[in-house]
């Protein structure tokens, strides 16, 4: 089964769009956790127990991971354990170097941490995009038009009167042969999303920026997804994971997590 | 001392332009190294010693320590430890993601690691690279216009008339109040690297792409060069690396690491 239909059928078993980012910051977990033996492991797994049925993905962001050194990694890796096999992991590494090194990170995120698909940089081109795309299982969010402020900076210049995250777009379309292909487009450019959606019926998109980044929750349901209400992975981090910071939190993330669940089968 | 000025002194001190791209993949070192405890270190350790008077900088590529697991992250490690101050290490990890995010890679690739540099990918922006730049003795290397052959894809895309590598400099340019950003431009590309040179007379340049990849080194060092023959600091991996595979590994990698060297003075 290509990535692009394993989206389509978590989706539909679990008729949730939500992906849960699991951004954990040891600082941010409850006190009453820091005694535990591995303080956020414990917090990821009664997290993942609390809400794994209401979610069609988990994404860990790397970034918070490797802060923590060699035992983030192994953080990391155990996390990933905990994860049913009926939700969909994304690494989020926003990985992109030269062929022979994008091959080096495919391998570790792929092969050895097992990650269902990955997030990548693409402005070193199609060689670097290359060696994530090999198996059709296994998907790859390219970054297209991100959600925080400095995708201004680059990614709306015009090239050729259109904005450079569309051009990324239509190249990446091309690459799709094995229909494993995604993009990461944030809930904080509604109207582009739209746009967005048209060029590229079909394939999957990575919605973060709903939340703690203001994004709108109602246009990344209407405008992210297909025409059969499908194929937008509407990402909350920090709102779910730290809703409280005390010894609810878990049933508290749930409590989040559902009420944005409920929320999107309305739109 | 800001990160140029440590480029400039480090440069002067050694009289060199070399930097070493660690690049180490277990299968490829000598069969004899393999029985040793920790292989990889092994060969970090004979390679820095053989050539750390020759080097002004040494890059390990972050990806080949990942492929490698937790150990891998443990070998980098202790691979940074042998490296003397005199020599200034790069972390080339491309990193780049929203601000919060950006904040932890700098912190564990600055204050975790200990680089005394990193390389950066711009794509999202001027939020995605600001956390690295807070400290001026820490550099900063912006992917520009790379030597690889997917540069092509969108790093030479028109913008209002001009190439994207060349708005993300000029752009980035503006950015430098601290005097430790530089700009990765591979030596595959000779003609734009010399009109780079006259956009930022006075900021690093970090050049891969000769050797195995087929860069002008003449070019490198005369485009590549500020005004006073200093800031251009070109990176071969493989060919000094694995320029033996016996026992005499070591010796061989010196011997292509002085010959690099001597050739970069005559020019």
């Amino acid at each position: 089964m290509t990535f692009t239909q394993k989206v389509r059928d978590v989706q539909h078993k679990k008729n949730s769009l939500l992906c849960i980012g699991l951004d954990v910051d040891l600082e941010k977990i409850p006190e009453h956790l820091k005694s535990a033996a591995n303080p956020v492991l414990e917090f990821n797994r009664q997290i993942i127990e609390a809400t794994c049925d209401l979610a069609c993905a988990y994404k860990p962001n790397l970034a918070f991971y490797e802060a923590m050194g060699e035992s983030g990694l192994i953080i990391l890796r155990e996390t990933l354990k905990l994860i049913p096999k009926s939700v969909i992991t994304i690494g989020d590494g926003k990985r992109g170097d030269i062929g022979n090194t994008a091959e080096r990170y495919a391998k570790s995120l792929f092969d050895d941490f097992g990650f269902d698909s990955v997030t990548v940089n693409l402005y070193m081109g199609f060689d670097s995009v290359e060696p994530f795309l090999k198996n059709p299982e296994k998907g790859v969010f390219l970054l297209a038009l991100t959600s925080n402020s400095g995708s201004k900076d680059f990614q709306r210049l015009k090239v050729a009167g259109k904005p450079l995250y569309e051009k990324v777009i239509r190249t990446a379309k091309k690459w799709n042969t094995n229909q494993n292909i995604g993009f990461v487009v944030g809930a904080t450019h509604p109207r582009e999303l739209k746009a967005i959606r048209k060029i590229v019926p079909e394939m999957p998109l990575l919605i973060p920026g709903i939340g703690k980044q203001g994004g709108d929750l109602k246009s990344a349901v209407r405008d992210g997804c297909d025409k059969d209400g499908k194929l937008a992975i509407i990402n909350a981090s920090r709102s779910i994971i730290y809703a409280s910071s005390g010894k609810d939190f878990a049933d508290a993330a749930r409590r989040e997590a559902k009420k944005l669940v409920e929320e999107m089968r309305t739109y």
